[in-house]
């Protein structure tokens, strides 16, 4: 499979084949033209995952817990795939050394699948390429898929706010209540985990949280903190518990499904502005002289933009 | 001025009144249309400021740093701005309260001027709403103008990277220099900042920080390590002294105008897809067959995405 057939491709990754799946995400990464026909070979076959969104600050324990959700599913017979989003850096390859220890209990099991993807290449960064690689192991036949993020900023809670489920974890000392409010994360958490419950602090952080959380407007679903400890798993049941509730809430109310219609919605918006940034950039290539005036301070970048919307609509 | 009059808020900013600055600030907060005569009116006298970004994991320090900075700016008698860019909340307001205490002693000074902006309006979010901000207060007449960001991930990594100084700050005990490598932070930063440098710890993570900027290609600028413990103001001063010397490098070697040049032609691209995803936007909501094949997996995005773009430049 080195020239890349893309039908060989959508097969493998229906069949549920391994180095299929991982080929399809290789994909996704690097951005290939090809993304647009295996999307259209596996769309059909997708929806069917649970997802769940794992977001916090570097330290928090998200690895950890993710094992430790891994080992629930999978007492429950519930295959599952990690995808841990990595804005990637020259200097860590994108592997995450680290994550992939933690996660050395499950790397024998067939039914478990655990992936960290870079979008360096990817247009529209994360915010584009995570969904993509959710449908591609949802295709495969995983059922449930968690994906992490790494890094607490607008776009790392995008992505974890376009899953079904979104778990906002914290530990004490690593950034406050007030400091994730900061980062606009109370309103995507459906499920709020505070770890390392043994460490100092961590009842003061609880008591934080629920002071927040009531501040808002009342919600139709009221996000439940579970404490945890994800080295010994102490609360990891109940996290999982969690979970299923609001999954299960989600899919009873409609939630679920005009949740995920508006994400796809925004998704094909997205894609749509990122073509069209693609042929903007042409035109800008082609003519040098509007990037110039904007240099050189003669039209604003408002007035540029403008200009440019028009000639790449005309350009085609 | 409570009818919006372009013409006298150009003036007004132009001339540097504090009012009119805040005013305009909001402007771009809201995203409001008036935004376009705005930067008409002012794009011409911008390009003077020196801007520098201050961005790093929440608790590490950068509020107080700032004001250490400030106070750098202001014996030199440089007029300094301060931009706190917040993905907003409404828990919060986009009120930084604790921000605004560390910046008191600075409250009273005509040539200082402090401001949170949330970028909740705003299309394109903080990446295209920071860079409009950082002109008016340039336009202002601010010498100086600091960019601080809140949360640590891509869009915030964006932002830092369009100032021409991006000075990242790390403290021992929130996140080591490996997670920092996996935001795709080390890449973008020109100076480094070790604070609390009289913690445990902080040694160790100013040696793990040399070694992984070793690891990477030789890069034209080598980024200095300042070590500060910002609250007593130890080590401000050679902090300063690194971000000037970063300056007059990028000035003198031509870096700072190919930056600059390169991020104002992603700026325009940046909007001008924008304004074309609002004609998707329109043209979904105006026939939502397409959103109906989509979520009913008739047609997968890239398709739906394709269709769109060819609707959309059609549309008038």
């Amino acid at each position: 499979m080195d020239a890349l057939d893309v039908d060989d491709l959508v097969a493998g990754v229906l069949a549920g084949n391994r180095r299929a799946v991982a080929r399809a995400i290789s994909l996704v990464e690097d951005g290939r033209t090809e993304l647009e026909d295996l999307s259209a070979g596996i769309y059909a076959r997708t929806g069917r995952a649970a997802t769940v969104g794992l977001t916090g600050a570097p330290g928090v324990g998200k690895s950890t817990l993710a094992a430790g959700l891994v080992t629930k599913a999978r007492s429950a017979g519930i295959r599952v795939a990690v995808l841990a989003v990595d804005p990637t850096s020259p200097y860590t390859g994108g592997a995450l050394l680290g994550d992939r220890v933690r996660m050395q209990e499950h790397a024998t099991d067939p039914d478990v699948f655990i992936r960290s993807m870079a979008t360096r290449g990817h247009l529209g960064g994360m915010a584009l390429a995570a969904p993509e690689a959710v449908r591609i192991l949802d295709a495969a036949g995983y059922q449930l898929v968690m994906v992490e993020t790494v890094g607490v900023g607008q776009a790392e809670v995008e992505v974890a706010a376009a899953t079904d489920t979104a778990v906002v974890v914290m530990a004490p000392g690593l950034g406050d209540a007030v400091q994730m409010a900061k980062a606009g994360i109370l309103e995507v958490a459906d499920v709020f985990v505070v770890n390392k419950h043994d460490r100092e602090g961590a009842g003061e952080l609880v008591r934080e949280l629920r002071q927040m959380l009531h501040l808002g407007a009342a919600r139709p679903w009221d996000p439940p903190i579970a404490q945890t400890v994800a080295t010994t798993r102490e609360g990891v049941d109940a996290l999982w518990d969690a979970i299923q509730a609001h999954g299960t809430w989600a899919v009873e109310t409609g939630a679920r499904d005009a949740k995920r219609r508006a994400r796809l919605l925004a998704e094909v918006e997205s894609l749509a502005a990122e073509r069209f940034r693609e042929a903007a950039t042409a035109v800008l290539e082609r003519d040098p002289h509007l990037a110039g005036e904007v240099a050189d301070r003669r039209t604003d970048p408002y007035r540029a933009a403008a200009e440019l919307v028009r000639r790449s609509r005309a350009d085609r």
